[in-house]
């Protein structure tokens, strides 16, 4: 039996490979600016060739929920596939030296792992190209029953339904969370990621999951109406609590017959949205399983956003505990 | 034959680790604070698995002059050795896409890419810990002739003189350089490197080097003497220009007998000290294959340096360009 936990966050383990680029740049590449598009190899080439200088930095969306809440000074594990080469150790060395337990075995030859190549254009926006290399063989094998029963909360970014297998191992997870009267929570992850599964995310959803998180873009997709107004009616009761983000107008919160707003916490400047959503989605799960009210848990996810998009990466540069505490 | 350059820099291709650090911990493993040390691979795994969450940027202290002329609008090469591995491919992207020449052959299979964990203390100060990797396979035969005698400056990095066949790359290229009429630059690195080959560094500044670039800790180490005066004192006169820079108190430029002191350029914060010393010498190699008075290329140099302690990482984050224009 593993040690109990608040949260185990499972999704795609990705190094980020981050630089700037200008908005001609994107329209020269067909990018849609703030999307996730998933390339293959010869792609991530041909796009890495005529990208300017970058850094690297772990990322991965669920990964840096998980290394938010350590971060918040909460307790978290990550499940997640990287190969065993340099990028899968660079992955593997930031999550854990968070102070988040990942265990998930890397895979050996095969695909190596997934990077994604992420353009910051002068305004803060990030636009992603992914290719997912090792992520692919994450599957059911890979959910550690214990460790799913241990949590309070099992965390799914709606990437993985990209992958037959990943998708599985999804599937399961929340079947045993289920059982073990635990919570399930998804983040819709990208609206062209909801084009893609429609169906089947709001199939799930009903089913599935008690805490949703989705923006403005994602939710009206889900349920290809056209204004908040109208999504807010169809996804009202779906969950026990609906998270509606919308970036610097603050966030929503859905519960029962309540609605909750919460304002973004003020920066001085976005240098870099990534990670974004994935840290406010860390400041809101720490503070639940905190046994928080639901608009305190909106005010953590907003401090914690905040700090994301303070600096070029997708993780947290200071102790999030130390900054909720002021 | 090659197209004229103005700079060709001959260094360790490395990839930074870079992560903060306190005090403290840098006592537990006992390292001097500022001081770069090479490990081998078992203390670099070791110390890594000790290390906080980390973000990667290609480094390497000439090659990072050479991205800083590049930057400043000048043009560059610079000559090193990777492997073919992940990190090998980052190196080589990054300061092609700085728009620096940059042909050495990697090695295949050997010792992987060089890397370097950073350690950056809360004030700003960095202390590294180089694991030289596939760096010391780097040798004459990697030095082209046409490519040194193009280039109106060759710059060594002192760093390369801790392997023998570095070493004899290093003293090819000054020989080439010197019978093209070409100038040969050198920085000292870093007080222990001093410490480790003084004898051979003063019998080659005297004879092969032309401009050389050192702070007060290398050039006291050099000369064996208590206080900058008498080093100054010593060094007076060996080479052409005598850079030396001072941090915060500026640098001061010795020629025949002029001395030229120069303020450093104000800074909010220093963020992370990494790549100062190797942005003031593209700065003022800069100035100096412009033609510019050696006071203005100190000037450049401060310039630049103070952009590269503004933020994490060795390497210029705007286009030195435009901030030298303002």
């Amino acid at each position: 039996m593993s040690a109990a936990r608040q949260v185990v966050a499972i999704g795609n383990a990705i190094v980020d490979v981050l630089s700037h680029a200008k908005d001609s740049f994107l329209e020269q590449e067909g990018l849609a600016k703030g999307s996730m598009n998933l390339i293959d190899a010869n792609r991530a080439d041909e796009l890495y060739k005529r990208t300017g200088p970058a850094v690297e930095a772990s990322g991965g969306s669920a990964a840096n929920t998980a290394v938010g809440i350590a971060s918040l000074g909460g307790s978290s594990a990550f499940v997640g596939k990287v190969c065993d080469d340099q990028l899968g150790e660079v992955f593997t060395h930031d999550i854990r030296a968070a102070g988040v337990t990942f265990d998930s075995a890397p895979i050996t030859g095969g695909p190596p792992t997934a990077r994604s190549l992420i353009l910051i254009t002068p305004d803060g926006h990030r636009t992603m190209n992914t290719m997912l290399g090792a992520c692919v063989e994450l599957g059911p094998e890979d959910v550690d029953a214990a460790l799913i029963e241990s949590a309070q909360v099992t965390y799914l970014e709606g990437y993985l339904w990209d992958k037959p297998k990943a998708k599985d191992a999804f599937v399961k997870a929340a079947g045993i969370a289920h059982d073990a009267n635990r919570r399930v929570s998804l983040t819709l992850s990208d609206s062209f990621c909801v084009d893609r599964h429609r169906d089947s995310f709001r199939t799930l959803i009903d089913s599935k999951v008690d805490i949703l998180f989705g923006n403005e873009h994602e939710l009206t997709a889900l349920f290809e109406v056209d204004s908040l107004p109208e999504a807010i009616d169809r996804v009202r009761g779906e969950c026990e609590i609906i998270v509606i983000t919308r970036s610097d107008k603050g966030s929503l919160v859905l519960t029962g017959n309540e609605v909750h707003e919460v304002a973004a916490e003020p920066v001085d400047k976005v240098v870099d949205s990534t990670g974004a959503g994935d840290l406010y989605a860390a400041g809101f799960l720490f503070g639940f399983t905190e046994g928080r009210h639901v608009a305190e848990c909106a005010r953590l996810g907003s401090i914690a956003a905040a700090e994301v998009i303070s600096h070029i990466g997708p993780r947290p540069q200071t102790f999030l505990a130390e900054l909720i505490r002021k």
